[in-house]
């Protein structure tokens, strides 16, 4: 089976201590919905499946984004910034991306003064 | 002179060796332009000043984003997650964000294969 995705250069794990900062953003509202890690297995296995894998720093170890309730998150398009230190990966997630149950992470906002 | 932005709840900097990653992200289109890296001073700056400053590693210091080139981020709304351990910020940036001269860093794709 071949990989869903290819990216010609190699990204720069170095200035994280092997991580670069993944941000997941909604296809269509443009809502950034979470920005996670992922090292260098992740962003392999995330070119390879398609899907959202990221490195947990909790866990420590690499985690596919929805292994433990089952909302995967397929990639739609996957950006990388000029540096090749951070990713951004578009996609139609069908669940609440966020833990504590919102559709994103995103949930306090500071007050104007 | 008052602060412009108003936060009630202290950032978690202890996840990154004192940095949390911050997305710039365009107020209107919902591009994210940019994505970089805040110390607790440079948040304490962003609130007060309305104004995006980042820490820029390869500088080792604050750096308020535009002091090089005249081109401020003066913030529109500025979100937290969940964690407190990443920020957004919303702007309608007059130049060019990138410092390789496009509006944003993201100008890489990766191809579906």
């Amino acid at each position: 089976m071949g990989s869903k995705f290819h990216f010609d250069k190699e990204l720069d794990f170095s200035k994280l201590d092997g991580l670069v900062p993944a941000v997941i953003q909604h296809a269509d509202s443009g809502d950034v919905l979470m920005v996670a890690f992922m090292n260098a297995e992740a962003w392999r296995r995330t070119l390879e499946t398609g899907r959202v894998t990221l490195f947990r720093r909790s866990l420590g170890r690499v985690w596919v984004k929805g292994e433990d309730d089952g909302q995967y998150v397929d990639a739609i398009e996957i950006l990388v910034d000029c540096d090749n230190d951070t990713v951004i990966i578009k996609a139609r997630p069908t669940g609440n991306l966020c833990g504590h149950g919102y559709p994103g992470c995103f949930i306090r906002q500071a007050a104007r003064t």
